[in-house]
């Protein structure tokens, strides 16, 4: 098969589209035929070298795919050769051929393209198993997510609203920000003229910029509040006010979806699958995507990700 | 009554045994008659002008007592007038009198003294609101208690040893650490000429200290470790390593049980009484206790526990 294969840590160039060896699967794996995956910060991380690869994962980006099971491995049941699928992965999915534990295996929600749907798992697993399991974001609540207009970000806001919750989101330029109101954020902050801790206080905190933002974060929570960081754009530490944790009961989480065991995944999938696939089978929910490029392009869709105008999640397609 | 009033901000010595105002109960609350309180160490920072008294609060010290319950007010139902209770105050311990919700009432556990019943609630709470419904601490995990011999660290080591987890703490001295192994520490740290950090990974911290610790704190965190902070002796801020959290998926809670309403703290109370009370009772947990002053020698009282020579609670009783 082809695959995606990080040349050397670097920029979009590093990308090269390359003759690799099939996948074989595990016990409890199957082959998926890849359709189509999508990008995410995570492997943009990963091309420049910041985010190690765990243990056992391919070599190649790809954090999600959709496509058709072509392989099923010693000991999985409940799924057939033949059958479209999406799944979350610990990476891979920039390729013709990808081995999944059959845990992260979700079917393609009714009403969605199988090409579209590879860009659910990854977004609608960080939301769900950061806003909802770890930071267990109530209705009525106040959700600020940083960069509303991103692939998580889009997610995000429909999620959190779909819980009843007042979604704040930082955002910037007119076209992106109604973007994200028409997706149901209640207040929009433009991040370049406005100050998100003006906008506060925030129940629960969806972060992805880190050390830069961590003092106005935490200082910007509400009693009880809670600040999830999955993200380091804006630097890797940060000061820490105990003061407002201590008398204010914050909490602070840090959270990464690639290193989690496969029964963690696996759980997170399944809480998906009774959540959030009936949010989008009803429409409440919708996959966002800005474009559609080819596999063998994927240092074309990094630079688009780079340039920072999409709104949505950027997909490629084995052709 | 006579009451301890903070004569103004400042060391032992402004601790004074004055006669003052009763209390009236509220709606919802019973006025218990002090028979003992105890010693915490927010009672020394609100002595110190450190800890803001939280509004409505007695400005009295006291955070705990034991007692006979004197007036029922409005509404209250399931307590007598004459029963033996022990209760967590949000202050005003330091008295001959105090108004407690009726939902922050315990009975005193069989097998119990009245007397020493006054240094259990407000250490029980501390642990099992932090370490377990805060940290979820299970059954052969890793804890560790900064500073183990305190009030809380003699509760903490007992609790965690209760439900299964291997516990270390850090102690000074060979009297204490003998103490300290006896309450159930696997294992014991001298913070004078040991690194904690060097005794790790720990899946829950129940830290003291904040600032100082941070980093070492967060560092020693096993994956998916949990570190609460309840108390700041050692600083206000510290630097947080995000790459430390994210990739770790650790998290850090700050939490003051005074500060938390009074729904909240009913809320801890009936949890210690299903599942604390019960260790008590059939001797799994025992109130440790090291010694007991007259009320009206406050300052005395807190004169010994700046000498931190002290294993357990200190109590005060009204002759």
């Amino acid at each position: 098969m082809k695959a995606i294969m990080i040349r050397e840590p670097g920029g979009p160039e590093v990308l090269e589209w390359t003759e690799v060896d099939d996948p074989a699967p595990g016990p409890g794996e199957v082959i998926v035929d890849v359709v189509a995956t999508a990008l995410n910060g995570a492997d943009v991380a990963q091309r420049l070298g910041l985010y190690l690869v765990p243990p056992g994962a391919s070599p190649y980006p790809g954090l999600e795919v959709s496509g058709r099971i072509s392989v099923l491995g010693e000991g999985v049941s409940g799924w057939q050769v033949g059958q479209e699928v999406c799944a979350l992965l610990t990476g891979g999915g920039y390729a013709q051929k990808v081995a999944v534990p059959a845990g992260q295996l979700l079917p393609v929600p009714e009403g969605v393209g199988l090409v579209e749907a590879a860009g659910l798992p990854e977004a609608a697993a960080t939301v769900w198993s950061n806003a909802v399991m770890t930071a267990h974001l109530a209705e009525g609540e106040t959700f600020l997510m940083h960069g509303g207009a991103g692939g998580v970000g889009t997610m995000a806001i429909q999620i959190a609203k779909a819980l009843g919750a007042r979604v704040v989101t930082t955002v910037s330029g007119a076209d992106k920000t109604a973007r994200v109101r028409e997706l149901g954020a209640d207040t929009t902050i433009d991040y370049r003229t406005e100050d998100f801790a003006d906008f506060g206080p925030y129940d629960v905190i969806l972060d992805v910029i880190g050390g830069q933002y961590l003092e106005r974060n935490v200082q910007s929570l509400n009693v009880d509040g809670r600040l999830v960081i999955i993200g380091m754009q804006g630097g890797f530490e940060g000061k820490l006010n105990l003061v407002e944790l201590v008398f204010k009961r914050k909490s602070v989480f840090g959270t990464a979806l690639r290193s989690r065991p496969a029964e963690r995944k696996a759980e997170i999938v399944a809480a998906l699958r009774e959540h959030v696939w009936p949010m989008i089978e009803d429409g409440t929910v919708r996959p966002i995507v800005d474009q559609i490029l080819p596999l063998s392009q994927a240092a074309r869709a990094h630079q688009l990700m780079a340039d920072s105008q999409h709104v949505g999640k950027i997909l490629l397609v084995n052709e």
